[in-house]
């Protein structure tokens, strides 16, 4: 039998107590799958005692020294399950430049600053996968980095986020506000004692950046990320979209774009937006993920699953380590990341978007002439309008009167400018609902 | 710059041109995904003088000698989608004992012989890349052979035939029966004139074989794969799916199971099935093709695409050139596809399913007795039972009444028995809809 194929994990917290325990019951098909067993050399950790449950591993590989364990000689694999930015940084850059291969679920990393990793693992001849790192269990890194190469991907737009799909689902369903449903996932354990990191669309950012990397073969930070949470969500803007055909959505969008000097550009964003009932994502319910990948000659796919939990991500995980041990035992190493493309992040304002808007209006002529005369202004052009008694108004009674405009396409900057002007219109009484459309209503 | 990856093209027919015309297009991306420019040698057709529109290609690289242009020294990789077991097999077996690597489309090859393939492939250490021959541009074979290493698959459920699948949704919409709403498939275009491999759940069938085979990592050839089509499905099956919350439609199953001896087996079937509206497959209409995967660890996960057409299968040829290209680049070749596990193929009579039966019984004491009685003869659990008036008649008048009976799991034998006897029941007038369940309703 051929030498085993040495891994070093970092971290041993959930996904880490899978991965050590998939090692171990999967022992005999892994070791048929990459021709070689493998062995785990130590486990970094950062307090020995912490109570793990039982895991099938020997204590004495726990070490609380992980640039140790990473430098042993013996070590080929180092597998980190830590997340953060600092020391993983740090421990990743030395595995990678030592020519030890990498296999990472951290997101906050590989959107921070994905660069530093990918120039060590070029300097060290080194894999790095992270299938883990974006949408846990779905496979997305070899469908976006290999299936679709001899292709041209147009846009990918996510449902990334399980804790916010899960509260929009239950304001779907239930009609509450966000507090409400908000309240029922912590209560459920699928969002945080402190839920900002998903719920303000930051967790959703950085796999943004990650997915319009490797869609566009280009290098996006986290920072690029145009970025709106869901707090603000209403029930009435949940009843508007179903008034619609729509559902709302927390979307992470990739889409490719010319500037104004002909340039190709990608903007990236991540925000709530109204799409119909009838697309692939709108049935993407409670806290799974999906993936919608549009592409110039493959049409549109969908990548569908869990996003989060300790096995789906371990079975991630474990599925890198496959690869990079097999690539080892090869002597080869994987076709690194291209970043040939280098295309310019085009700024929010500039971005193509729809708006649905709905406002209540005084119900008296010249109302909507003066409504659609500010949509024109910004050159803005109208797709569809309807106007109606307000709840609970008589109709011609000179009191309040719905209306509800949903916009054709044009830049965000233009379309943001047209509500701040409705709002300081005397004849609106208020802006009752602002939302970006996707998916082609 | 280096030197050209040369590539030979077997068959220029609809997706032949595709790949010609991506090639031309894409040629700076692809040659910067791979590190050198890909240049097409030759192109080998039946007849040379063939009307095949404006391809962007000098004529004269055409040629009507394929074995000729297979062996040439400057070919590296060969890109077959001409389709059929002969004269392709020779071609390809040829190709890859003398070290080029393959790509493919040939479904049919693959599920007939796909063993004479990959090991000629081994023979000659050369790549055999064939994403374009299971569901078009939707990628799974990275996914199914790679991400998922570190996994076990327990089931994977598809929909994997366009032309059924637009049927089957289209009596589903309208209350069609099968023959007028074949009929609109033709017309449409979705359909071919003799439609019999795709509605006879042939085209499935080899599709599933090649599923089962990455997913179990094991050999299954289409022979061992048990077949049903669509051609018995009546406007009265979709009414029964639908009173139960479902829909049905044509399924490819591969699944695991275990025989009376404890060894592992792998049963492989396709056959139209009830599924609940709920499944994320309920939701897959039209002409578009999706696979549904169970993971011991990852859970559910769907892939959703094109299954056909020019473009999208030229994409996914695309994506298999730019990997074997790298592959031949960096001097090594792809993971050889592992058949370690060896399950043997479960009969479908052992494999264990569902069943939902409609029967028109008499209206008098005693028939659920006998109908429940038979059920309990052949040991299958019933799960739900509803009984009503039929359509028309007076409820108590001694006349007919409706009896809706869906059982729990039990070996496919024992159901097919169970409605056998019941046929033969005096107070059975007739059976009017024998549907397997799938999906968990």
């Amino acid at each position: 039998m051929t030498s085993p194929v040495r891994l070093a994990l970092l971290g041993c917290g959930t996904v880490g107590g899978e991965v050590v325990r998939l090692l171990h019951e999967q022992s005999t098909d892994l070791a048929a799958r990459i021709g070689a067993p493998l062995e785990l050399a130590g486990i970094a950790v950062r307090r020995l005692g912490r109570d793990r449950g039982e895991l099938p591993v020997d204590p004495a590989i726990f070490t609380t020294d992980p640039l140790g364990l990473i430098k042993r000689d013996d070590v080929d694999v180092v597998v980190e399950v830590v997340g953060g930015i600092e020391p993983a940084r740090g421990w990743l850059v030395e595995a990678l430049r030592a020519g030890k291969s990498v296999v990472t679920a951290n997101k906050a990393l590989l959107a921070e600053d994905g660069g530093a990793l990918h120039d060590a693992a070029a300097e060290g001849g080194a894999d790095l996968y992270y299938e883990a790192a974006v949408a846990g269990a779905i496979p997305l890194l070899r469908p976006l980095r290999e299936s679709l190469h001899g292709d041209r991907i147009t846009q990918v737009t996510g449902i990334v986020n399980g804790t916010t799909n899960f509260i929009l689902s239950a304001m779907d369903a239930t009609g509450a506000g966000f507090a409400e449903a908000l309240e029922e996932a912590t209560e459920l354990g699928y969002a945080e004692a402190d839920p900002t990191a998903d719920v303000e669309g930051f967790d959703a950012a950085a796999k943004a950046a990650i997915l319009a990397s490797l869609a566009f073969h280009t290098r996006v930070n986290a920072a690029d990320v145009h970025r709106e949470g869901i707090t603000e969500v209403t029930a009435a803007d949940v009843a508007s979209a179903k008034a619609m055909g729509c559902t709302i959505k927390l979307l992470c969008i990739a889409a490719r774009g010319v500037d104004t000097a002909g340039r190709e550009t990608v903007n990236v964003r991540v925000h709530p937006a109204m799409i119909p009932l009838t697309h692939p994502l709108a049935g993407v319910g409670d806290a799974f993920n999906a993936v919608f990948v549009e592409a110039e000659a493959a049409g549109q796919l969908m990548f569908y699953g869990r996003g989060a939990g300790g096995a789906p991500t371990a079975s991630a995980v474990l599925g890198d380590v496959v690869a990079v041990a097999r690539n080892r035992l090869a002597g080869v190493r994987a076709a690194s990341e291209s970043a040939y493309a280098d295309l310019s992040v085009r700024p929010m304002g500039e971005a193509l978007t729809r708006y649905h808007v709905s406002l209540d209006v005084a119900d008296r002529p010249g109302v909507l002439a003066a409504v659609a005369g500010v949509f024109a202004r910004h050159d803005v052009s109208i797709a569809t309008v309807r106007q109606g008694p307000a709840e609970g108004s008589t109709p011609g009674s000179g009191t309040d009167a719905d209306l509800v405009i949903v916009t054709h396409v044009a830049p965000d900057a233009a379309l943001a400018a047209t509500v701040s002007e409705l709002r300081g219109l005397e004849m609106v009484r208020s802006v009752t609902s602002v939302l970006r459309v996707e998916g082609g209503v």
